[in-house]
Order: structure tokens, then sequence, then C-alpha cells
């Protein structure tokens, strides 16, 4: 392609509203504009490497069984009515009337579309299970669209739903699209994580996020520095043992620590280890007020509170609270002077190992010291109630701990009977039995991924595109195309290329060579063929944009040249 | 594709609410569903052909020298607001607010987007000209959406938009774009014409429509039965060559024709060939009357006479403004008794070769014989003003007209400067003088094209698909699959098939071979691979969709002989 005919639009400063790497170079290379906050177009680079995403993912989706269709936007409100979602999705749907008056939702998901398409089409388990997908625009009135591609309020999404008849075969299609989402974000040349993410049950392999590793990412992953390990960092159990020490068991005494509230602050004045130190923290979990001990350089995690009384709600109790059940301000709860009548205590595994700990005496000013489980209070249950930490060991057993942070580009979830026994979507068993059909969702952000990959492939100078993404493979600059030998030399490799197979864009444009070099550096095509003084020999200069490598090359030798650094 | 996993929801029954063709087998076949009144699901096999338009579509595109990309649905009021079209647009244009109440409208079309996109980029004649296009969901909340997806609220739109320098740049675009449209039709195997539309200059050649030929269309055309030429009928000029006969003048008689209203009343009570009637309308054009004459035989086209008197308005006088004016009813009008002092008469051509003829008196029940134009009246000026009608000559003088309906799938036109003015897209000149842009915009109804082919491509049976359009190439039936030789010989056939690259659906169903067969039938593949008795023979039988031809075929000799009927 001519770059003459394209619409590039560079720009040379860093756009002021722009805060992440790749929503400014997406804007300086010209591969996006802003609409309206969080609506984009896309120029034509851009929509390149969206039609390359989109290509890996219909191969991967067809490999896994997923057919294609495509469902509109306009989605009448009577069907989120029927899922209950019209009333608790809130002002992220957007919703509007047509002339005659009718409410619609602009499809911020499929899932009541799906639903009732198949609900109303396949009535028996002889055709199931079923695993449809679409690519399509999805709308979303996020309260602060930010990061540019990354949340936005109108984006593409490659949304997949299947139907099973039994749950063996939900668990067959989820893991088929497991590895789906896997080689796709692979083929994207991402670094990324299978995060498990499911909220409902700990440790569950019923939801999955993929996660994108990136300094900008919104959420907290826990992986293993050594297998393929990763959680949200909510979800991961810990699976570390703990070192009791030997030490001599010592008497439980009561200290005054006038001033002294955090751990940090205790643990530095009376010269204790941290790792002494008892955390107790009260919570109200639903109605009932339970008193949770942790080391005290650990975390409490309420997910794993929430998960273990499957609680509705679970929060930290308020300064009124406390005083009101333990009689003291937060910073000087312990369990020792708790009644355990009143309120149950419960403590993560690793209080078990505490000898001769310090804790809170329910009493302003004054702290326990020889503090020991046990001995000196009891505990309800010993449970698995903190974040996992860095470095601890993985879960899996292979491995330690690292945290990144994430930016979710795809999700497969178990949806279970959610949808079709709100929408009655049901089938007729072997035995002639109606039951609701079971579902999975699958999807992918396919602008997002575009914008991730952006994140995790530019240097200070510009983007810079993995070859089986980039909106073009190779970049031809003439110097100076007013000198007829660079000009025709560049026609030449333009031709050579193209009939090569090679993609190529043409910088034809009559610009001096350093707004060319700054464009195409802001650009990131893998290789840029440089023809300049030696054209008339038909020699050029070949510079690979990741390594920024360069080498002379002679026209005869530039295919087989090129294609060892665009092997697709 | 094996068919137990698509999702193909066949009917038996035609469904009540489509009346046409193509969207009764859209349905039946399982291609379409409908999600609200103008809103459609495209099922896998719908989604298949609109992917191989698109394809179609891109690669003409692209040869014309545009440039994809893709523009968002959301847009801002203030855009339309700019245009003007917020306020003109009327109740077609789907509105909404977002959560910060904003107001939004869905892209109907993309002019304002587009327009302010290339207006803040695009500053030099340097950079003209620019041809860009989108292939995207498009909203217009029809008044009465019908005929399935020939007239729908959310469709498939391709739209492209060309910014220029100067006029001829815009018409060499132009001339590209209609030859594009015409490759895309044609390889779509479309029975189409295109079709000239201007309703601003007569005979104008500054936008064409592309009208597949078709009894459910909305528009008339009338084309030349030997040349490319074709027009909107109202558009079309007339170029006949009128016969005046040798006969000799009579004198002008009042005569009684009590009763006698219309053209055909008034010819057979005085036996007087329609030919030699004078047909008489007064028009009221902005604030002036003017009594057309026409022919007998011929009908006023008002558009003619719009574009004469460059009028804003052009209505019939209603029978209280004939009386006034007049002093008769609507039935007794002519030209000789109005005095054309008051009233301006002016004539179609044809009127100067009447002689003898009959009109109205400007009397109830009285007519004038013996009419000779000159002689019995003066007109301000013969013009062509009479739609054109079969038979006549084709205006480029190649063959006759003929009339056909026509569904409109695209639209060449020149824009002009109506954008770029209202939204101050200016560009620098090489004079440094500022100048608004020049512009072009083209549309394909992508999904309106789908139907269009159903529309023209069926018979009793079903759809019968185009090779270059069908969703797959060949349908392989086993007539019993729990008979291991037919499955085994279908299993090799679909294998066989697919190395070879021909496109297949596997009709692995358990199913009667009746319902196979009608459902194969519905869909309409171009060849249909029937593996029967003679399995263990490894002969199976070939019959082709469109003409019903049956044979026999061996497995070695598959792959060639389906060759040649499906050649891409």
């Amino acid at each position: 392609m001519k770059q003459s005919m394209m619409l590039i639009p560079t720009l040379r400063e860093t756009p002021s509203d722009a805060d992440i790497k790749s929503h400014q170079l997406l804007l300086r290379a010209g591969f996006i504009r802003q609409n309206a906050s969080g609506v984009y177009s896309y120029l034509p680079l851009a929509k390149k490497v969206l039609q390359k995403i989109e290509t890996i993912v219909r191969e991967e989706m067809e490999r896994a069984g997923a057919v294609e269709l495509l469902m509109p936007a306009l989605q009448q409100a009577e069907l989120w009515q029927e899922s209950g979602r019209w009333y608790t999705y809130g002002s992220e749907l957007m919703r509007l009337n047509d002339r005659h008056d009718r409410k619609f939702a602009l499809g911020a998901t499929h899932e009541e579309v799906i639903t009732s398409l198949v609900r109303d089409e396949v009535k028996s388990y002889k055709r199931l299970p079923l695993s449809l997908y679409q690519i399509q625009n999805k709308f979303r009135d996020e309260k602060r669209p930010r990061f540019g591609l990354l949340r936005g309020r109108e984006f593409i999404m490659k949304d997949a739903y299947s139907f099973h008849a039994s749950q063996e075969s939900l668990d067959e299609v989820y893991e088929k699209m497991f590895q789906a989402y896997s080689n796709i974000f692979s083929r994207c040349g991402l670094n990324f994580r299978a995060v498990i993410a499911d909220s409902g049950a700990m440790g569950g392999k019923d939801t999955h996020e993929f996660m994108v590793l990136s300094d900008v990412g919104e959420d907290t992953i826990a992986y293993s520095d050594e297998s393929n390990y990763a959680a949200n960092i909510e979800m991961a159990p810990v699976v570390a043992t703990y070192h009791k020490s030997e030490e001599d068991l010592v008497s439980l005494e009561k200290v005054e620590t006038v001033g002294k509230k955090s751990i940090q602050e205790v643990s530095e004045y009376l010269n204790v280890d941290e790792t002494k130190c008892l955390k107790s923290l009260l919570f109200k979990v639903d109605e009932k007020y339970v008193l949770v001990v942790v080391r005290g350089d650990h975390e409490v995690n309420d997910v794993k509170l929430k998960n273990y009384y499957d609680a509705g709600s679970v929060e930290l109790a308020s300064p009124e609270e406390t005083k009101l059940v333990l009689g003291c301000s937060i910073g000087s709860i312990g369990p020792v002077a708790t009644k355990s009548e009143e309120v149950e205590v419960i403590a993560d595994q690793a209080v078990s190992s505490i000898i001769n700990g310090v804790c809170g005496a329910n009493e302003e000013d004054f702290h326990f010291t020889g503090v020991n489980p046990g001995r000196d209070f009891s505990v309800e249950q010993f449970l698995d109630l903190r974040f996992i930490q860095e470095g601890d060991p993985s879960p899996d057993g292979i491995g330690k701990i690292v945290f990144a942070k994430g930016i979710e580009v795809g999700h497969v979830f178990k949806l279970g009977t959610r949808y079709s026994e709100a929408m009655n979507a049901t089938f007729l068993d072997e035995n002639g039995r109606s039951q609701p059909m079971i579902m999975g969702c699958y999807g992918i952000g396919v602008s997002r991924t575009l914008a991730a990959v952006a994140e995790q492939f530019n240097d200070e100078n510009g983007l810079i595109w993995p070859t089986n993404l980039s909106p073009y493979e190779a970049h031809v600059i003439p110097i100076n195309a007013k000198k007829e030998d660079q000009r025709l030399l560049a026609d030449r490799i333009y031709s050579l290329l193209q009939e090569n197979n090679i993609s190529v864009l043409y910088d034809d444009r009559d610009e001096r060579p350093g707004v060319k070099f700054a464009d195409s550096d802001l650009m990131g095509l893998p290789v840029r063929i440089t023809v300049g003084k030696k054209a008339s020999e038909d020699i050029v200069e070949i510079k690979i944009r990741k390594t920024g490598e360069t080498l002379e090359v002679n026209f005869e030798k530039l295919v087989e040249t090129i294609s060892t650094f665009v092997v697709k």
C-alpha cells in the first residue's frame, strides 16, 4: 500500500490526555482517534491489526468447534427483563427508545439474545452441545472510560456461548475454549497468564481470566515463577508450611505500649519480629462478629473469609462497633482478652506456629507478650485466611509466587443454568424429561487485545509490532524520492515484495527523511527497507525494528533476507 | 463443517409474517431469525454468506484505492448538529443519552464522523485525494421495517467516503467506485443495473443507484434492452422523434361531451385516437400556475417540470384552485380557452406533432376538436415533460426501453461540499488558499445484498446459492449413517473435499433421508453428494442444485467432477 493513500496522522507530541504508553503511541502513530469519551475510530493501520487478531480468533474458535453467527446490537428490553439484568445492570447498560417508544438496550453482552435464540430453536439433547460465537461491537457506558482502548464505551469483543445437556459436556468444551484462548494470546505474541478467577468457590476451576502482564493492569496476579499456575491474588490458596520455633514457652504478660497501635510500631517498640505479632481484626460477617487473627506480616483475604462463612457480606467492624463489642479501639484488639462466647475467633494457619507472640490486650495502650495460641486463647478454627505473598510456594507445588499487574483480555466462565433457568431455555433429555440447558460463556476483548499488544511492545521511539499482528510486514522508504534511481528501486522493491506475499507499506510521500524515519519508528513495522545513496548499486539498508539491527542487502537477496525476519 | 455442530433451524412451513421469497426462504432455511421488528440475527449459514460478500467488497474497494477503517456507531449529537442533520433526519435517526445525559446518535451513516476526522487530520492538498471505507452495522429506525433484510432497522453497510481537492479528482474516483460496484455485484452473480438517479440535474451523471432487478423492488427502472443504459423512471429523458401526419388541418370546433372527462372516455366518445388527445394538467409551481399539456397516452413527469422551473415545489392544482383559475373542473381543462397572459402554457414535445387534436374547452361537458397547436393556442415552450415509456428509444440511442422493478443495493453519489462547508472541512490548495474539500460517498447494503441474492436465486424447493457466495460449496449426505459403509465413505469424502479446498457441509445428523434432502434443498448449496446404496462400490450421486442434474460418480473422480461445477 502506498502511504500517500493512507490516513496515518502521526503526532510529534504526546497527547496530554493519554496516560499510558499504548494510548499515547496508538494516538501518536496514527492508529486511533477519539470520537467521544471512550469511543474511538480505528484508522487504517489499527483496522489491519484488528483484522489480524480477528483472523486468529476465528481460526482458533473454529478449531474449538465453535460456529460464527452475528447477533444485533439492538436488544429488546423484554429479554433483559426476563433475565433480570434490565434492573441490575445499572447505568452501564445503554438504553434507548425507538420511534414507537419501545425500550431497547444496546448489547453490552449477548447472553439474553443467544439464550432466547437457542431456547426457541433447540429442543432436544440430540442438538447439544452447541458452541456459537460472534465478533461484534459492544456498548458499556463506563463510569470512567480511560486508558484509550483498554476501557472504552464502544469496543470490539468476541463473545462465545456454549449450550450443554450435561456438566461433563460443559467441562469438555470449557477445556477446548481454554486451549483456544491460550493459542490466541500466544499467537498474538503476548506475555499472559490464565488466571484462576472464580469468586464462588475457593481455588475453583470454573472461571479463568486471561491476563496480559503489564504495569498498567488494574488487577494483581499471583503466579508461579516456574509453572503455569496463576490466580487473581484473592483467589490463590496459601499452601505454605510454617516452622514452629523450638524455644521455651514464656508466661503471658501485659505490658504498657503507650501510643503504639500498628504492628510496625509495636514490633519496633517491643523489639519483636513482626512474624511474632498477632494481627487481629474484628469483622462483621453478615450479622455476626468474628475476630480474625493473622500473623503480623500477613494480610487478611476477605474473599476467603466470605467463602468460609458462605456469607452475603463481610466488612471490617467500625470503631464504634469495635468499642461496643470489645471495649477498645481498633489498634488494641487481640484474642487473649476476647471472650469466645461472645465473639468467634478464627485464625490463619500461620498463627498456630507462633510461640511467645504479641497481641493487643483489648485495652488502650496495653499489649500482651508471651502469647501462645491454645494456652492463652482458643481458636474456633485455623484456616487459610490470608492473601498469598510474593515468595510463598506456588499452590500447585511448583516454584514460588511472583506478583504482577494484569490487563484482562479474555474470560472463560461456566455460567451453569443462570440464564437458562431465568429464561426457560430447556431441552428434553434422553428420557424425555425437560432440563435447563447448562451454559458456558467465553469473551475476548479484541480491541483491548490490540491495546495490550501495543502496551507490551514498544520502546522510546514508538510501537514494535509482532510480525503476526503487524499492519504490514515491511516499510519501504526512499530517502529522496526525487532522485530517480531511488524512486525506481523503491518501486521495484514494492512490486517484488508484493509478488512474494510480503505485505508492504511504501512511503511515497514528499517528506524529509527525518520525518519518514520518525513516522516509521512510531508505526513500528518489523522491517524497514531504506533506499538511499547505494540505490544505483541495487543496495538497500534493512533495519529490524525490534532489535535496531541494520544490514546492507542487495536487491537480489532481499526477499530471502526479509523472510528470515518475518517468519509467519 | 459437521451439520450437528451448526445451528440451522429449518422450517417446513412458510412463516406467516414473511411476504417475499427471500424473507421466507432465509427464515425457512435457517439463515436468519428476527429479534425485533427490523432487527435480525444472522445465523451461521448467513454469516458465511455475509463474509463472502464482505471479502468481495474489500477486494474491490482496495482495487479502487480505498482504505479500510472502522468508525463507531455511537456518535456525538454535536457532530450531527454541525451538519444540521440532527434537526432534519427525523425519527429515523436513533438517539440516546449517556449516563451523563450527553446526547448521541446511533450511526445511520457516517458523513459527519468521517468529515470531522478528515477535517482534523488533513490540511493540505498534498494529502488528497483520500478514499476511506468501512463495513459496519448501521441503525435506522424505519417507520415500516419490512421484507426481512431488505428494509431493516439494524443492517450491515459498506460505506465509503472520498475527499478531493478538485472536481476532476472526484470524477476520477467516482468512476473507479462505479467500476468497483459493477464488479462487486457481478461477482455476486446478480442481475443488476447501474441506474441514473440524480434528482438535481436532468440526466446528470452525479449519482447512480445499483439496482437488482426484482419484482419486489420498490423502484421502477427504465433500461435499454440492448445497452447498459438504465435510469430511475423519473430520470430518463425522452429522445423520441414524433411523426406528424400529413392530413389537412380542419377548423376548430366546440363539441358537447356530456359526462366525458377522462382521455379514454373522450377518445372513445369522439372516436379519436388517444394520441390525438391533449392531456392538460394545471400545476402549481411554487406560487405560479402552469398548464402542462402532454399527449393523451403520455404522463407528466413532475421531476422534469420541477427541474425546468428550478422550483421548490410542484403540485397539481386542487379542484378549487382549478375552478378559480380556469373556471372549470379538472376534467375539462384545455389550452385553447386558457388565457396565456394569466397562465403559462408549456407542452411536451410530442404535442407539437399533433394535428387536428382534441382538448378540454375549460367548460363543463365541452371539448374542442380540430385543435392545432400554434394556430389555436400558443405554447411558451415545447419540452421533454413526460415519463419515458416501454418501447421508447433508449436515451443513449441503443435499443428500446424496458421497465423493471429494482432493489437498491448500492449508491454512488457526488456529495460536493455539502458536508465540508457545513463542518468547515477545508484544505490549503497549491496557492495556500483555504478551500472546502470536495466529497463523494458510496454505499452498499451488505445484508441487503444477501437478501437480494436470495430473492433472485431460488425455486419452489428453496434457495440456490451462486458458488461465489454459497456458505459451503458441497453438501455431503449419507442416506443412512447407521450403515457403516455409508458412514465411512461419507467420512472419506468429507476429508477429501476439505483437503482439496472444497468447502463442505456434512449432514451427520440422525435424521430420515427425506428430512435431510428437504433441508438440503432449502439451504441450496451448489452440489449435493448423496452417499447411498452404492457406497460399498465407492459410488455416490451428485446433484447440481441449480439445474437438478444428477450423475453417479466414483470416489476417485469426485474432486475433478465437483470442480467443474464450483469454478471459483
